[in-house]
């Protein structure tokens, strides 16, 4: 965030009352969290995390998303989880603003995952789509093929700017995921976004699975290639099979891969490199100078997707 | 700050593996202090707060800095208190700049103080002023006369754009100072900077006063004259004698105020004004878009600064 939303110190007093948690005794902005307002909250029964959602999060999928919380931290999986006011509600109103508390979780992002974090985040993600499968509302995936169409649209004009040929590159890699894009997988909720940013471990042990705010129904195994994308490659852009290992099989001893999951997963993450190459490039081209969160380069997903487009099947990947 | 400072993960480990305060549990960039990089630091052993000092403060400073907290919170004031490595040291480095360890203090920056938090405002300041009078190292306020002067010559040729008239004025009060600038009160360490959001309060108690990096050597009574601007005036631009009173008289129940300095106070408080608006004016002519933290308004001080000219003694400020 740019600029942190000020809550008043009367506004901020009627709202905590709504709670039972008792007074505050600490408060301040955290920088995280690209979409949000995050604010530490210390009161007097614990450690919490308030959130003020900008506009960039629809209200109308604040139930959804807080109600997944809900759900998956009363089925143990490692997530925040929202804190309820007297009156039953997760979402309140602040500073003019949609707005929830939610238990802060232990834990630091890894900046550079091993192969052992690898494996931690495929068993949490598969804990996950386990936990959720009984989670009945529904949410369409915005950010997949219709929503890549769109997005390739809306950067084709600078694409070429950031680099020579990309717009062609993207343009055919859509084509072909239009044509090829698997059908009839199991799907359920899934996280969507489970980069290592959204992730807390205290040394080895993840501790927690955060920012559900792209999270949605979609097929399983398209999570799964989401995460090869996010916790496998090196910086320098090299697919680490060790890693992938890992992750698949940390993922596989929870919830196991059907034989057409597997089979369809280097399409999926073909799918999952043009999604965040199309985010990313997005971002890129409307970035905000104010913005406190440096865009992340779109280039490193030109690379992943080079990656897929030549991979052979799910034994590449480790499996 | 715009941008937070990465903090590798194996670099924080080794750093961390100086102090003996056990294994990182948490750690969160706060959108707090405008001058350096903070972060909330939980660890098994407790609450603390990491700052990377960025290129604003000088290096050079810092032993006189933290060396003045240590001394502090070792007498009892509420401030944060530099946490010593196994080898002694406060100050090491962490991803390339100067570093250091403070403890946590509970407690909400007031936004709009009350009479109460202005009454525990003076008395803090008091007990700052006499625990440090024993504190060695000295500091030049960098920020007095000489250095209105020079904000002053770097602000002229922008100041007309803020508001016309506003480069004379400058020049007007700053040759009125200059001339009747006092002389022979009572010095020591002062904070000069102990505006509401550099304290901090559980209700109606303060639990802390922080940022210290204006710390210098100067008069009391400037510092009293500070908080008279800090604290005292409203939102409209009126000034709330009930304020003024609790704060002063909050002083001198710690710290008697001698009759050579309570008769500077007009005069020292529009010193205090003129140093805001100078730096707020230079922020305000050189803002960076990308800064996290927006520039406060310099014709807030221009209007304390008027009150001040009009004020006939102590007596008008509650004393």
């Amino acid at each position: 965030m740019a600029v942190y939303t000020e809550i008043g110190d009367d506004e901020l007093e009627a709202f905590l009352g709504a709670y039972d948690i008792g007074g505050v005794l600490s408060l301040k902005g955290i920088a995280e969290g690209v979409e949000n307002s995050n604010y530490f909250l210390q009161t007097e029964r614990g450690r919490f995390i308030l959130t003020l959602y900008e506009k960039r999060v629809a209200e109308g999928d604040l139930p959804f998303f807080l109600g997944l919380l809900d759900h998956l931290a009363a089925r143990g999986v490692t997530c925040p989880s929202p804190v309820h006011g007297r009156d039953g509600a997760i979402v309140r109103r602040l500073a003019g603003r949609p707005a929830a508390i939610q238990t802060f979780l232990d834990g630091v992002s890894p900046k550079r995952p091993s192969a052992a974090h690898c494996g931690e985040a495929g068993a949490a993600m598969a804990r996950l789509h386990r936990a959720g499968a009984d989670f009945a509302p529904t949410r369409a995936n915005a950010l997949s093929l219709a929503g890549w169409a769109k997005l390739a649209a809306a950067t084709a004009a600078a694409a070429d700017g950031v680099q020579q040929g990309l717009r062609q590159a993207i343009a055919d890699e859509l084509a072909h995921l239009q044509a090829a894009w698997p059908k009839g997988l199991p799907e359920g909720v899934i996280h969507a976004d489970m980069f290592p940013d959204n992730t807390l471990f205290v040394g080895e042990r993840l501790t927690g699975v955060i920012d559900f705010y792209f999270a949605c129904t979609d097929m399983y195994a398209y999570d799964v290639a989401v995460n090869l994308n996010a916790w496998c490659f090196e910086p320098d852009g090299s697919f680490n099979l060790t890693k992938g290992r890992a992750l698949l099989h940390g993922y596989a001893a929870v919830r196991p891969l059907a034989a057409n999951e597997s089979a369809a997963l280097p399409l999926l993450a073909r799918g999952a490199a043009l999604r965040f190459l199309l985010t990313r490039l997005y971002d890129w081209i409307n970035r905000d100078p104010a913005a406190l969160v440096r865009p992340k380069d779109p280039l490193q997903c030109l690379g992943w997707l080079r990656f897929h487009q030549h991979v052979e099947g799910a034994g590449d990947y480790g499996l």
